[in-house]
């Protein structure tokens, strides 16, 4: 029998019980936010004003290295996690590869995806200050239905501003967040003034995550009590979803195992901030050297053709200025399906990373995401989310490079979710109707054109 | 802390490696499948011409007492399961009740459901006689995902006849099956002359399962290499589905726990059938003496209202008859949304436990069952399918009798999928569309009529 189990679970002793800041050890802190009005940094006061006050803290707090889970955050992290780490042997002998293939799996949960760690975290600190209630947007739905699902937990309600053409295409997204309790509504709405603005110009338009992100901000800011609440990008987000990367070195070290490369897909980046925490300590640090790899589409690479520049976090251009790799505010990302990484930016923490050395990326085209998310499924029984499948292409590739080479390498990758409201995209694959998209450096060009002039500033 | 976790997972060496037939300790056996042109007890042959010879051994072995489990089946029970025992903790203190809520949740793996345990098993012994194929049918769609997926992991082809509404309505579970490489036919279809005949007769039919399945039967029977299987009701699918119930026992035993209440849905009974194993065990050997409850649709009645006779296990009446509870083969069931538990019969071991007197059995309402659902959700953070969530109804009951009692019951039921692919009914549910029925004494009467004469026989 084999020594190595194909899944392994921590027992709850052995679940982390602080999260990890990578700030804490980059020899160099990523760029602060700004204030878009006056070119200096976001202080405390102006973020609460949006955010949860302990958020904009952990926020703005590069120094701190771990921070308690609260308890209670721990007891519900005890229902659902601990997300297994499981050994793809199947895949491995498909491929017929040297190589040793594990990945962490974090779609057992109802939201299907890693997005409710840091929504119960964010649900959480909203309920200890006291709020009445937040406010979100969702494109895909992903993070829509992990903060229901949180808000429900904690009796907290929940404003969801979902894209109007998902609201009408995703039906069933919408009835996971109604279930939960939270109020859903399309937008464009009337429910604000942004809102009311865009649908004048244009009554028909279906909308977009900006336009999303402008009415929700605006209704957390002029509704008392209120914050707006965010699934990705911020540091915040990175330090909860620290937790994967945690457990999966606990569950890794366990089985005496360390990878050669850790590999995830890079929307927000909220994922692989998350999961290579450890791996990437050790490297900040000088004490191993594995490769960690950021995997983005082809039709939205921020990371692998984008500019490291100041940028707004949304293409409404309301939010605070990011220092981060992107493909400017004004990009509009193609109708790929993976519809958690049609994002213009990345993460401020990953894009210091990435531009200062520590870690690699790769784009890939869609239909051969989608080849390998079928090969997955079939090999070893989950079916996945087309953002989680970018993730797999690229630990297939290097499994195959292995084969090629004979290195006997161990892949660790993230499997974010699964695949379950994703159909229609599959569907479209399995039919032959799927199409690749690669923007031209010329659309590139305009975007770029896009990026914000910072006063006293250049990139 | 707490001692008892609130998952507990079962490490690879403490997983069952057997299969628990019932029948083995049953004082008196289940009535024989009988042949419907003669009457007499169907044969190993007669099965074998439709049933992979292995399962059709399976199915008429009242005797042996434990089956080891396939070793290739073992590793494909090691990749998605062991499924986790959990304590309801969040249940317990919001029903603010003093009994203890252990549920066992089969939902984590791609079909969703405890569907692929029997799934993996057939496809296994298929794959062993050297089979070119497989044929079977789906309503809802559990099952054809779960002998997707199952076929897929064996490299062996599958046809799926699905009934032809639920193709149209359903398309993302269609989706699944084919990512998975099966075949969907919509049924009737032109490929049997069963769909033929159907379909000259009425062009615009949507289908039935009984349909669906004389089409899978044909198609399977006139195929050269191919063999039909079925999900559930067969005693076959039970002994595979006690896997559920082992898992338990050994999970709750570890915590020192024995429930004073075991509860399951049930429809064909795969689930209920499986779950209970090891504890109706005790019942029948007098070692204890535990209550198992049954729960099902007031919409479909068949344990609380249904006849005890001989009845063919399809509505097309092409199968042998089984001596089961039943509302008769001409029932059509009203448009539950709990497709899974829309069956006129019930297994044949079932059946003869509850006619003994070793089960209970209750009816529950729809829209009840959506509320115990919702609440669940969010309390327990997993979206329960429909027919999953008729356990969750029956064990809040028990729960809140307890509350009143002052009794410190240990309550255990069974939690058979996720609600991915049932959002239509939730939507309907939360938009306050959703209505009961219960069929009329009248309307049962009518179909008690289709009811066949067996040469012999009576109830």
């Amino acid at each position: 029998m084999k020594k190595v189990p194909y899944r392994l679970y921590l027992t709850e002793d052995q679940m982390p019980k602080v999260w990890y800041n990578l700030r804490a050890d980059m020899p160099e802190q990523p760029d602060p936010l700004l204030n878009p009005a006056t070119g200096k940094p976001a202080t405390l006061e102006e973020l609460e004003q949006v955010f949860c006050t302990e958020l904009a803290k952990q926020e703005l707090d590069g120094k701190t290295r771990y921070f308690e889970i609260p308890e209670p955050v721990q007891e519900i992290y005890k229902q659902y996690r601990p997300s297994p780490l499981i050994r793809a042997y199947n895949l491995e002998k498909a491929l017929d590869t040297p190589a040793k293939i594990y990945y962490k799996f974090e779609g057992n949960n109802t939201c299907g995806s890693h997005k409710v760690n840091s929504a119960v975290a964010q649900a959480y600190y909203a309920k200890q200050q006291g709020l009445k209630g937040l406010t979100t947007e969702t494109g895909a739905g992903q993070w829509g239905s992990a903060l229901s699902e949180a808000c429900a937990y904690f009796g907290l309600p929940l404003t969801v501003y979902m894209v109007k053409v998902s609201y009408e295409q995703k039906p069933y997204r919408k009835a996971v967040m109604q279930t939960f309790g939270a109020e859903v509504i399309p937008s464009p709405s009337n429910t604000t003034n942004a809102g009311r603005a865009i649908l004048e110009k244009d009554p028909t338009t279906g909308g977009s995550l900006g336009c999303a992100i402008s009415e929700a901000v605006e209704k957390a800011v002029s509704t008392p009590g209120y914050r707006y609440v965010l699934g990705s990008v911020l540091n915040q987000v990175l330090l909860h979803q620290s937790i994967i990367g945690q457990e999966a070195r606990i569950a890794m070290d366990l089985l005496d195992e360390y990878p050669d490369v850790v590999i995830g897909c890079a929307g927000g980046g909220s994922n692989l901030g998350g999961l290579i925490g450890p791996y990437m300590r050790d490297k900040l640090t000088g004490k191993a050297n594995p490769r960690i790899v950021a995997v983005e589409p082809a039709s939205c690479p921020s990371l692998t053709r984008g500019k490291y520049a100041y940028d707004y976090c949304d293409t409404g251009r309301i939010t605070p200025l990011a220092r981060m790799y992107t493909l400017g505010c004004g990009f509009i990302p193609s109708a790929n399906h993976a519809g958690g990484l049609r994002y213009h930016g990345m993460s401020p923490i990953l894009s210091k990373l990435y531009h200062d050395g520590y870690m690699e990326a790769v784009s890939v085209e869609q239909t051969k995401v989608f080849e390998a998310a079928t090969m997955f499924a079939r090999l070893e029984t989950i079916l996945p989310a087309p953002e989680s499948a970018h993730a797999i292409r690229a630990a297939i590739d290097e499994a195959l490079r292995c084969k090629e080479s004979g290195e006997k390498k161990t892949i660790l990758f993230g499997l974010t979710g699964t695949g379950f409201f994703d159909m229609a995209a599959y569907t479209r694959f399995n039919e032959g109707n799927m199409q690749d998209y690669i923007p031209s450096d010329e659309e590139l060009q305009r975007s770029f054109d896009t990026l914000p002039e910072v006063p006293g500033l250049k990139d």
